[in-house]
């Protein structure tokens, strides 16, 4: 196995975020389900944003976020997704290149035009996600190189791709790929209904030993393994991946490595403005780690730092310098 | 002359802005002149963007901001500035509305796309700005009804909108009809560069009775009078309309009415992020002031307070309750 050229190799959905302030009323005026992520169509996309209030555009999509916080944090990531041809694909790939990510999907014709995330953010700063997928639906395999894959040290998958077959298909082949080039797999389950749509074959995936490193946040978890409560479902995932990091939000996170447990505290934030993100740039931080070779419960520490910056403002791509906020916590 | 159906009336360009962080010497890399405003072409617009950092999208146009301030502070405001047919068009469009601005002006086609200016922050919170100015170009007389004009209690003006010739032409066909309505014009200089290319001009119409109020930083009433020192251009801009505002950033705002001369302090900022729209705020506040009827002075001070907030975040776009602000500071 030579060594990685890049850390991470992360494929997801390509969006652009449009966040907007709004009341818990409002948020159950328009029917949405608050902190949620749910998946709208072009129709719905455009009543609801004729309905939200002002908005700032800030590129996002989950995968995407990560890759920008381990490049913040000096690591080497690539991203792949797809955009249009349109002024949301072209700020997309402007902000993850200007971030020092390296993206170079083809973007597709101007229809379906680029993803967009359709955000309601709360006064207690949750946000709550209303997502049109647009032209990340159409990725496909030939948008995935297997030296691409070979020369990544992880990929890094985002469940939220899971879903449309296309997407699912090339992921599929490049989970074979970093297999066959000895490379790790990292996925992160993304949303609820993301693992109600695909429970039978994440757990198939987990039992044949596909995924080295699975992120799940305490719902996910829960939805997965079908357990109630936080302890049966640390006691159900344990084994499930090399390395379960299950993350708690404001009490912290819990990575099981083997037959080792860590609870993680949260970092403490200096204010909650947008949620937008948190669990992106743990996942940030914590393969940061995993690619410095940092023992578990400092990647979990370090991704609680990024995820505890990330809250303090509006959107879901670093604002303050990450590294320097690492030293700041010690790491 | 019967009641205002709408307090003011705004012209100006209907612009996206892309605000990214960047250090002083990056500035001077890019070949931009701190703190001014550059209008640039659209390969120029092409090459800065692709150098810049990550942004973040959010509404602008100098006009269009005092429209949001106007509708936020529960005035009644209506705003005439053109997009394209494109993505960015409908998010000037959406934003504006959605902040309760009465806003119909119709689209051109795709091409020019809908104009945007670059904006470069620096660590002092200083804004440099670069426009490419796109459809706000395109803007025309029919474009403009006399029924708004006169159905609104003032007309407000952005100076950036004298330059190109057909929304020139607009504009003074727009004053004509609010003094056949006896209705008051406000004009802001928005510029040096605006009053370097058209000196004669505006002092004309300061001359001819043309324009009500006028609003000038300290620089561009310096650049309009040919005047050296503060001291010298307030006793040139005494007299040059029945109203002169004169905006000085940290050292507050002057406000020359008649006779009357106030100094007004600048609001208490909590902090200093990002000054795109302090200007624009200003004026919001200056404008309802005004249409509410309050002595001058206290005019400024509501501006000042507008002012005050949208530069403590980044983006021309308040984000938090004026009016509240406006009471917690006696006003």
């Amino acid at each position: 196995m030579s060594p990685a050229a890049v850390d991470v190799l992360a494929i997801g959905n390509a969006l652009v975020d449009v966040i907007a302030a709004a009341s818990d009323e409002r948020v159950a005026e328009l029917g949405c389900d608050k902190g949620a992520m749910t998946l709208i169509d072009a129709a719905r996309a455009q009543s609801l944003y004729a309905a939200m209030g002002p908005g700032r555009e800030i590129s996002g999509g989950a995968a995407a976020n990560s890759c920008v916080g381990l490049a913040a944090l000096g690591l080497r990531a690539r991203f792949i997704g797809r955009v249009a041809d349109d002024q949301l694909g072209e700020v997309f790939a402007h902000d993850i290149r200007a971030a020092g990510v390296a993206y170079d999907t083809a973007p597709g014709g101007p229809q379906p035009p680029t993803g967009r995330c359709l955000i309601l953010v709360t006064p207690d700063g949750q946000r709550t996600m209303n997502t049109f997928l647009g032209a990340s639906h159409a990725l496909a395999e030939a948008d995935i190189r297997e030296a691409d894959v070979a020369a990544a040290g992880i990929l890094y998958l985002e469940g939220y791709q899971w879903d449309p077959p296309a997407p699912r298909a090339a992921m599929r082949k490049a989970i074979g790929w970093a297999r066959r080039a000895q490379r790790k797999v990292a996925f992160a389950l993304s949303d609820v209904w993301c693992v109600e749509g695909h429970r039978a074959e994440f757990r198939a995936m987990l039992a044949e030993g596909a995924i080295d490193l699975l992120f799940a946040n305490e719902r996910e978890a829960m939805a997965l393994f079908q357990t109630g409560g936080i302890d049966a479902t640390v006691a159900a995932a344990e084994g499930a991946a090399p390395v379960v990091v299950i993350t708690r939000s404001e009490h912290g996170a819990v990575v099981l490595a083997g037959p080792t447990r860590h609870a993680i505290p949260p970092a403490p934030a200096a204010r909650v403005i947008d949620t937008t993100g948190a669990g992106d740039l743990f996942a940030a931080g914590f393969l940061a780690g995993v690619a410095q070779g940092r023992p578990f419960d400092d990647c979990a520490r370090l991704g609680a730092v990024c995820a505890a910056e990330i809250i303090s403002h509006w959107g879901a791509r670093p604002e303050a310098d990450l590294n320097a906020l690492a030293r700041a916590a010690g790491l």
